[in-house]
C-alpha cells in the first residue's frame, strides 16, 4: 500500500474519518433530487411554489413573519445589517472580532455597504452583557451562536435574553448569525423560534450541521423581508433558479434536523476522549453543540505526524488538517455529523489510545518538553 | 375540454408552444446530472476540478487569459464595472438606457457601488460610433450584444471594431454584456474570441440560448479575474458549491452551442411569418440572432384574444404573454430554442393563416381601424 504523505490524503483514504457527514460530492445533490418529480417547475426569480413553500416553512420554524432564501449567508447578513443601518440612518454595527463578516468576507460590508464596525469583546472570549452595556451607539448588534472561531461557545440563555432586552431598550436591532442555530437547540433546550424571538432578524444555514449543498434563510418582519429581496437582486443573488439549493436544503433538513441531539452527545463523548490525551485540551472543555476545537501543545508538524500515524495504525482519521497556533502549539476544528455513528466505539477507543501514545512520543522528541 | 382562460394557461397547455427549449423544471437539472459520476467532488469556494476546468475551457472559448464562474450576470457585470472604475479612479460608466443594469437590477450598481451612469443613444436605437465619440469621459463603456430590450439588434461588426478602437485610444475600458453572445455568432460569422478581442472584459450567460439552469462567466486578464474573485466573495457569490450550475451550464453548452445557426435561421423564418400578418411587424425586421420582438397595432386585450384563439384552433402557442406598449399597441418577445424544430411546418403555416384572420377580425372590431 502506498503510504499517505499528507494529513489530508490520510484522511481521505481512511476507513473511519470521524468528522462531518461524508464527502461533499455530486451524490449529495443526486440523493436530494432522487425523489423529486422532474415535472416540478423551477422557481423564477424568487417566485414559485418551490421557493415560497420553503420560505413559509422556515418562517414558521424560526417564528418570524417572513423568511427569504439566499444563496449565501455572506449575502444575507450584509443585507440584514444594511437594512438596519438604513433604518437607523447610522452606518455602524457591532460584532465579535472573529465574526464571519470581519474575517471571511473580504470586507464586503465595508467595501460594498460602507458600514463601520465596532468590535466587542476580544478574540479569546464571548461578547458579554457588560460589553453590550458599555458599547457605543450602533444601528445593530450581530451575535453569532455558537461563536464558531473560538470553538463554538455559547452564552447562558439568560445572558442572551438580557442582551436582547438591553438592545430593545436602547433601540438597537439585534441580528442572529445562526449559521449553526440548529446545532445549539439541544444544549439550550429551546426551540428555534424561542431563541429567534430574542432577535429582530435571523440568518440560518443549510450546509453546516444540516449538510445541504448551499443556502441560507434570512428571516424577520414582512417589511424587513421585502427590503431584503430588493437587496438580494442588487447583490446579484436573485437567481432565476435557486431550486437546486432549496430542494437539497429541505431534503437534508428533513434528514438531519432531528439528529442534532445525537451529534451534540457524540461531540461531548469525543471531546472527553481528546481531553484524556496528554498535551490536548478542547474548547469548549465540554461542547455545547456538535462542534469544538482541539488545541495541542505540540508544533503542527509533530501533531500532523501523530494524526497520520494514528490513521495508519487504526484506520481512524481524526482531522483532515491542522493549523499552527504558535511555534509550539497547533489546533483543529471538529464537527460531528453522520459519520461518527458509523464508527465502532472500540475503534474510537483504540484510536485515542494510539493518539495518546504518539503524543507522548512526540513530546519526548520535542526539545523542550511541553508538559 | 376546459377552455383556457389566460394566454399563459393556453401556452402551457398547448401541443405546440413555439418558444424556448422547454419548461424550466427540475428535469432540466436531472438530465444534466444523469451522466455525472456521483463521486465527483464538489468545488469548494471557487476551487477544485469542476470549476477550474470549466473556467479554463471558457477562457479558451472567449480568447481571454482567465475566466471566473459567477452565479449571476447581475453580480458579474457590477463587479466588472467596479474594477474598471477603481482602476481609473473614476466612478462613472456609460451604457444604453435599456441596459440590464439600468432597468432590471434595482440600481445595484448605484446603491452598492456608487457608480454614476451616462446613458448613450436612446430607448429606440443602438449606441453608435458617433455616440461614443461624443461621450463624456468614463471609466468603462458597456455594450450589450445583441441589445435585448429593442428586440435584439446588433451594430455592424465594423462599427463595433471602430468603437473598440476609439475606446482604446481614449483609455476607456470596453465591457461586453454578452448575455446572448453565443446567439449572435452565426450572424457575425465570427468566433466568440474574435468578438471578445474587441473588449477588455466579457460576461456570458448559460441560461438564455444555452438553456442551462443558472450561471455566468466573467472573462478578462489574469489580474482582472483575480480581482473579480475578491469581489465575488464580497457580494456573497463565492458559494461553497457552484457545481449544480456549472455542470448544467457545461452540459447544455455542449448540447446547444452548435445549434445557434439553426435557431438563427428559424428565427428569420418565424419573423417572416409574423411580418406576413396584418397589423404586425417584427424588430429587427430580419432577426440577427435567435430572438426578436413582435409589435402589433392592436390593444393588448385584442392581441391576447387572437393568440388564445389561434392556440385553441391549431394547437400552436405563439407566446405565453404580451405587453401593452400603448393603449392601441402591444408586443411580445420571441426566442427560438429546441422546441421550434419539433413543430411540423404545416402546423406553423396553419397557425399564421389563423393569426392573420383573427387579427383581421380584431381590427374590424376595434373602433378605430388601425390599418
Amino acid at each position: 500500500m502506498k503510504q499517505p504523505t499528507t494529513l489530508a490524503q490520510a484522511y481521505q483514504q481512511a476507513v473511519y474519518p470521524l468528522g462531518g457527514h461524508g464527502r461533499r460530492n455530486v451524490q449529495v445533490l443526486k440523493d436530494a433530487l432522487e425523489g423529486v418529480d422532474g415535472n416540478l417547475d423551477s422557481d423564477m426569480y424568487g417566485k414559485g411554489a418551490v421557493i415560497e413553500a420553503f420560505e413559509a416553512r422556515m418562517a414558521r420554524e424560526l417564528g418570524k413573519p417572513s423568511a427569504v432564501f439566499f444563496p449565501s449567508g455572506t449575502m444575507a447578513q450584509q443585507i440584514a445589517l444594511r437594512i438596519w443601518c438604513d433604518e437607523a440612518e447610522m452606518a455602524k454595527v457591532a460584532y465579535h472580532p472573529l465574526s464571519h463578516l470581519e474575517i471571511h468576507e473580504e470586507d464586503g460590508l465595508k467595501k460594498l455597504h460602507r458600514i463601520e464596525t465596532v468590535l466587542l469583546a476580544d478574540k479569546e472570549r464571548l461578547i458579554t452583557l457588560a460589553d453590550v452595556q458599555e458599547m457605543e451607539d450602533v444601528a445593530c448588534l450581530l451575535l453569532e451562536l455558537p461563536q464558531r472561531e473560538i470553538g463554538g461557545e455559547l452564552p447562558p440563555f439568560e445572558e442572551l435574553a438580557a442582551i436582547s432586552a438591553h438592545c430593545r431598550e436602547r433601540g438597537i436591532k439585534l441580528h442572529l448569525d445562526g449559521a449553526r442555530l440548529w446545532e445549539i437547540l439541544p444544549h439550550y433546550e429551546k426551540s428555534a423560534s424561542e431563541i429567534c424571538a430574542l432577535f429582530d432578524s435571523v440568518y440560518v444555514s443549510f450546509y453546516k450541521g444540516i449538510g445541504g449543498v448551499v443556502g441560507a434563510i434570512l428571516a424577520g418582519s414582512e417589511d424587513f423581508a421585502a427590503q431584503s429581496k430588493v437587496w438580494k437582486r442588487r447583490h446579484g443573488g436573485d437567481l432565476i433558479s435557486l431550486y437546486p439549493y432549496i430542494l437539497s436544503a429541505e431534503y437534508y433538513f428533513d434528514l438531519r434536523a432531528s439528529k442534532m441531539s445525537a451529534y451534540y452527545a457524540q461531540a461531548k463523548e469525543l471531546a472527553a476522549h481528546y481531553n484524556g490525551c496528554r498535551a490536548v485540551s478542547t474548547r469548549p472543555a465540554v461542547p455545547v453543540s456538535n462542534m469544538f476545537h482541539v488545541h495541542v501543545r505540540l508544533p503542527k508538524e509533530r501533531l500532523d505526524q501523530a494524526l497520520i500515524a494514528v490513521c495508519e495504525e487504526t484506520g481512524v482519521a481524526l482531522s483532515p488538517y491542522t493549523n499552527a497556533t504558535s511555534d509550539s502549539t497547533s489546533a483543529f476544528e471538529v464537527s460531528i455529523g453522520d459519520r461518527y455513528a458509523g464508527v465502532p466505539p472500540a475503534k474510537i477507543e483504540e484510536a485515542f489510545r494510539a493518539l495518546d501514545e504518539k503524543l507522548k512520543r512526540a513530546e519526548e522528541q520535542t526539545e523542550s518538553p511541553l508538559r
